[in-house]
């Protein structure tokens, strides 16, 4: 019988959808709470795949509460509270125990929210599961299947720096300014919530897995499709000196831990759309497929990024995988 | 520096909830969510410690809902969603990958709710992080901090009947009736929403590590002592017979994976209580120790069950570790 790593994390996801009778695919699940919609992310990180060796304990828990608030931030929602189920090695020391824990509430506190609780586990490789959860007004909120064709598709801040980081520090230059980028993310919840008010957004997602999927999966859930411009991106300062312009667009499509928002916005409310938040006019949305245009050029922009590597070979199942892939 | 394994499960927790500045002692979270309560709550699992070789995929599945859902039970809630986030072998068989699936999501819809997304990812050891969240009307949440003096101990159902099929299972028994209590716990919704709407409970909890440690949490967290009387537990049919009485009471009181409800009832209040659900009282709400009595006699009641194995020395990491502590 095939296995698991016989097929992709994405047709995985489909087959389970099927199982348990169909998921919607958003940033968040979503519940009726009354007068408003209550929203909940969970998230898994693990020592292998997640952490490389020069985080600290403290960013740790940063990055672990900070990857499911943003899942908050992107459908529009004020977070209001999170649990940490944390299986921990024995032989972990109570230092590290208490940087991480500080990493954990420290994030959430800068968020406006909390560690409200969680599970403590005693497993062989140190595994995080956040749970994020928030309110949101219910004509307000933001999924991934509203985008249409005509509307123009935007992000916040600039990208490719955390893919930047990985890069620096697969080559050893730790001192590298992007580094912290990559291990200190911050979950865009005022752009999110800003954007949501301003009820010009049609759809919404975060960016943590590089561009390309992003709009792969807001494609699939909107039943629609994307152009990007290249000159439009907004490629972080400092990456094309680094790398050059090729690799430099490269990592913005394909390199993940940005947690920037991708979102679509009605062409007639762009106005409120820049007021809200600074954000970068990248592209448009078209009836079908997903294209990079370069001086009028335009080729198939493949939906290639960072998958989690129950699809990859051995070796592979590392945070390399963000970029490799 | 000291290591996790150098102190207990409990005295990490009192540590972590000092670093993220109070964490409220309960079965839930517990989120203002308007004229409701939002609860929430999760739990790690994980193959080593949680799921016996003799459990099928579909029973893994299964068990980690019913896990969750029972610390839904306890606030007096009802389920409104489930996420899980998934941690699985790259070279798990998609078989596995069903079943388990399927276990998920059928414990979630017997109890009326629905597993609504998480998270896939990538492990060596299979690890399951369920989340749970329900509401609850704010005059009839149940917490672990209203039991006083006067009032009476209760607890559903039978109790031991999970203990029983570990043992058995660890004696090559297979067959034993009791080994599924193990492997398919069910959650007490029913009892736990029927109580909190009859307005008759002063304290809750459930019992999924054994009652002298669940009688420990709900001690501290109420302030108060209680008195269990040995000749009133309701000791699931068929044990005494299986193991003697000693052995019986014994489990009761250690072994974990009953998940019934403990809680304590007004005096007054007890036809109210009684119309709720099927209870039994096994004791009553005194000022200060844990104790249990016998015949007259009494003697302490130490707050040793089932922790997981952060506390303890290598080889007990795993699910025996509900007997031994």
């Amino acid at each position: 019988m095939a296995q698991c790593n016989d097929v992709g994390e994405r047709q995985l996801i489909r087959r389970i959808s099927e199982i348990l009778g169909g998921i919607v695919n958003d940033d968040c699940a979503v519940v009726d709470a009354g007068d408003r919609f209550m929203v909940a992310t969970t998230d898994m990180l693990h020592r292998k795949s997640d952490f490389p060796d020069i985080m600290t304990p403290w960013q740790i828990g940063w990055m672990t509460v900070a990857a499911n608030l943003s899942d908050v931030a992107a459908m529009g929602a004020e977070p209001s509270g999170v649990l940490i189920a944390a299986g921990i090695p024995q032989d972990t020391d109570l230092y590290f125990i208490d940087e991480m824990f500080s990493g954990f509430g420290e994030c959430a506190n800068i968020y406006g929210t909390k560690v409200l609780g969680g599970d403590l586990d005693s497993t062989d490789e140190l595994t995080l599961t956040g749970c994020a959860f928030g309110f949101v007004e219910k004509d307000l909120i933001l999924r991934r299947s509203g985008a249409r064709p005509g509307d123009l598709l935007c992000t916040t801040g600039a990208l490719g720096a955390a893919g930047a980081g990985l890069l620096a520090w697969k080559q050893g230059d730790l001192k590298n300014e992007f580094v912290e980028n990559l291990l200190e993310p911050h979950p865009r919840l005022k752009e999110g919530r800003a954007l949501a008010q301003s009820r010009s957004v049609t759809a919404m997602m975060d960016n943590s897995d590089g561009l390309a999927l992003s709009l792969s999966d807001l494609a699939e859930v909107s039943g629609v499709g994307f152009v990007v411009t290249e000159e439009a991106l907004p490629i972080a300062e400092g990456i094309e000196e680094m790398v050059g312009h090729l690799e430099a667009v490269d990592l913005v499509l394909r390199a993940g831990g940005d947690f920037g928002l991708v979102f679509t916005v009605k062409p007639d409310m762009m106005e409120a759309a820049k007021k809200a938040c600074d954000l970068t006019v990248v592209g448009r949305v078209v009836e079908e497929g997903i294209w990079i245009e370069s001086k009028g050029e335009r080729r198939r922009l493949e939906p290639k990024g960072y998958e989690h590597t129950i699809v990859s070979c051995e070796g592979k199942n590392n945070i390399t995988a963000r970029l490799a892939e």
